[in-house]
């Protein structure tokens, strides 16, 4: 079973975080929530509140990361959309059994202290997909 | 002055709306809400309601419109993302202030009697950015 809740946010690859982060500030009206570090995935993150999702700027650590990979293929842009869900678990039991593709089998530990998963472009219409469940 | 309420929508460019509706729907365990032809933007698009938020999935109407040309380029994927906002005259007119380079000097209608305007992707780190009003 597979429940959205929200957006939970928009990712978007930048090549230098903190001007990125001084321009979205200064266009949209908004202060920067939270900045954070994800060794895992191989980027620094700074996250806007906009009503019950975020925005998020995302830098890569190195060239050789997925994100620094999809810089240098497409330049800065939209990377990624995440579904906030009830229950990642599940819902990775329900895209399994759909035929999607996985990225990831299981979930891991994304930033917020969340549970997160990805699926392959190639299942949603070329659209990379992030799960996210936020942890009490 | 510019006030984001929500993320409104992200806008997906297809090639066959109907497939990717239906794609979606079994993957997402989600209906779609709503289908309009939007002439003025030469797309097809249906919506999906998450949460506060809406999924778009759009295609062109012909191949030398905006979306048509996008999925020339690049495929399917990620083609914009939408912001709520109280008034699009008053965002217009903070962005304008800013030096943002705008695609629209002022609102128009868009999908769900609302208004819009395009914000040029140079300005915002490559992203298409659409403002949108609900009407009362």
């Amino acid at each position: 079973m597979i429940r959205l809740t929200q957006i939970d946010h928009v990712g978007i690859a930048v090549e230098d975080l903190d001007r990125a982060v001084e321009e979205y500030r200064r266009l949209l009206g908004v202060d920067p929530a939270h900045r954070e570090r994800v060794e895992d995935q191989g980027v620094d993150e700074v996250l806007f509140a906009v009503g019950s999702s975020f925005i998020q700027l995302l830098a890569p650590l190195r060239p050789e990361t997925p994100v620094g990979r999809a810089l240098a293929r497409r330049g800065p842009g939209l990377h990624h959309v995440a579904y906030r869900v009830e229950d990642v678990e599940d819902a990775l039991e329900h895209l399994r059994e759909e035929g999607a593709r996985l990225v990831d089998d299981r979930p891991r530990a994304g930033s917020r202290d969340t549970l997160v998963a990805f699926v392959h472009p190639a299942t949603m219409e070329g659209v990379l997909v992030e799960l996210v469940q936020e942890r009490p």
